[in-house]
């Protein structure tokens, strides 16, 4: 019904993660609008990520330069975050309280999804502590059943370096109010309930 | 943090409708992680569609001919749809009821937006229907105040050329509940109430 171009745009559309055959039909309407402002833009944009992001073969961030910006940095302290993806390492620097470095692990231990140590760059992870690059290892790892096992998992592999392995703490989001928190994390926050004076 | 293509990519995918600058980031990073299968398929898709899709200078279509499909269709019917946008077309067009032409308003009348009776393409539509191209109109615009008023202007620079004007009925939508209906729809719905038997 809109020529096949328009119908592959929305098709490929749809398989972005937030986007539905709705939602791809909507913007592939917006882009035809503005060619000029937003289409054309974003092809070359397409293009130029295509071109010029590689894997930084010692984390895992994505960059243009590899070894990203993040382990060219000398500035960055001796500490690496483990996170599951770069979104995590996104969030982990918006944050702008994290000084270190990071080990992005590409995903989580999943027998399900066939995800087994191997996949996990762990032998990386292990040459950069063993070479002094991380004292501190930050498990900065969802809080699912995956993702816990994952983090087991790679306490246990740290333990031979000596060096010091924390998790982030678990508890009442800031801003979120306990009548909507699932009993879990009512529960972890009371476990680990601070004293305030 | 991400490099400026990624950054500069991200931007463009938060200016998507439905996309925020959240699911902008996952969206990018989906991108980043599935290149031979989603990214370098999109580019190119973009670049076609920005290379083969015009606007139909009959009806205001998207289409890869000009005419578009609808419009050089000979075995369509003397009716003509007039719709907000083309996605208003494509609804229709799925309906798979509707064997007629189009008009694409490409808005409603809105002084707030400067949107004023030119903007519509009328002269147009008056001269299709003044050639005979479509006996009847059905106005198939939202019903929103601009959208009403606008489907009451156009009714009224129709009536000269003795063109049977319908707009769609309204009521209770297929599947809705009483009890989440607004009271204008269910308002709507009693006023135009049919004999069942």
């Amino acid at each position: 019904m809109a020529g096949t171009e328009v119908e592959r745009l929305i098709g490929l559309l749809a398989r972005l993660p937030g986007l539905g055959p709705r939602s791809a039909r909507r913007a592939a309407l917006h882009l035809l609008k503005k060619r000029e402002a937003l289409l054309q833009p974003l092809t070359a944009a397409l293009a130029d990520a295509d071109a010029k992001v590689k894997t930084c073969q010692v984390c895992g961030n994505f960059d243009s330069v590899d070894p990203c910006t993040i382990c060219s940095d000398a500035s960055r302290e001796a500490t690496i975050c483990v996170v599951e993806d770069v979104a995590g390492l996104w969030a982990m620097e918006r944050t702008g309280l994290y000084k270190g470095r990071y080990h992005v692990l590409g995903g989580v231990l999943s027998a399900l999804d066939g995800v087994g140590p191997d996949d996990l760059g762990l032998d990386r992870l292990l040459d950069r502590v063993g070479r002094g690059e991380g004292s501190e290892v930050i498990l900065a790892i969802g809080a699912t059943v995956d993702g816990q096992t994952t983090a087991h998992y790679i306490s246990d592999r740290l333990a031979v370096t000596g060096a010091k392995v924390s998790g982030l703490a678990q508890g009442v989001p800031v801003g979120g109010e306990l009548d909507f928190l699932d009993d879990g994390t009512i529960g972890a926050a009371l476990r680990a309930r601070r004293p305030l004076a």
